[in-house]
């Protein structure tokens, strides 16, 4: 399956969560068989080399961050919302597109010097992928790759990682945000 | 991996999140690349057969719903915690161990008659979990099938389930709650 029979299957949601967004809705994607091993199988192929460990945020970098580690035989390092880990913490503040939020790791999950390859479904203004990386970093990991279906580039989240020294990736694009 | 040597890897946390409750964490278990690859190796010998899509439980049922799916070949049904999805859904209110909640299906993604297998890490009373498969039953979905990383066979899950006419199996067991 090409990457423009994936963005196909993408579902755009006018007016949500807020008036004149168009929300891609990557649900209809993942409900579709063919459609998430197909993006699996493409990310697979984007990974940068040596990667040690995959990086997802709550909740939907979960559904991608945990297939493709598994598909590259590699653990999986959960970047939580506030409250939800069990253990002592690192924490980040940020503001997000349509609000202000708190993630979490555990940093006894990540081994200090090794490549951590971040994983969400979308990246807008790249504020939730940024904190996450910076959580990371201070974990001792090398977190230099970030990896998304979708990039909406207007919203300018690539260039922001890319000023932090985070090369990224998508399969696909939309205009506008 | 053995399911011994995988029960090895999860994090007991005392008194979490409220005084008593030893907690089972999976989050040492994924992180461990082996561990991660080795869970959905079982839990992909323990699927039903005709098994048409996965549906896992926010947020944790996303790890391992999502990498199943793939494995599987089959398409994913994300149960989500009420306001996340960006469509008209159905919603089913529930007890859950420590505190009252709601989740969401969008009843579109399910195909009438296929049979859904629903998959979380952990099934304690089973309230979430029965919650979710009589939404996805309601939606039209053949739902009699549950699939557990881990089983508190004490708080009866398990059996409620059975009651519901829904067979469960789970990778490893522990005592207690």
């Amino acid at each position: 399956m090409t990457r423009d029979e994936l963005k196909a299957l993408i579902r755009t949601v006018p007016d949500f969560p807020a008036p004149g967004i168009q929300f891609r809705d990557i649900t209809t994607l993942i409900a579709d068989g063919r459609g998430l091993a197909a993006s699996i199988d493409h990310m697979a192929q984007m990974a940068p080399p040596d990667v040690a460990a995959v990086a997802g945020i709550e909740a939907r970098g979960f559904i991608f961050g945990t297939a493709l580690a598994t598909r590259l035989g590699l653990g999986f390092v959960p970047v939580r919302k506030a409250g939800k880990l069990p253990v002592e913490t690192i924490a980040m503040d940020y503001a997000l597109e349509y609000a202000e939020a708190r993630i979490e790791i555990d940093p006894t999950l990540v081994s200090a010097g090794e490549r951590v390859l971040l994983v969400d479904d979308l990246v807008a203004t790249g504020g939730t992928a940024l904190a996450a990386a910076q959580l990371l970093r201070q974990a001792g990991a090398v977190c230099d790759h970030a990896l998304f279906l979708v990039d909406l580039p207007e919203l300018g989240g690539a260039d922001r990682l890319r000023d932090a020294g985070i090369t990224t990736a998508s399969l696909m694009e939309f205009a506008g945000h």
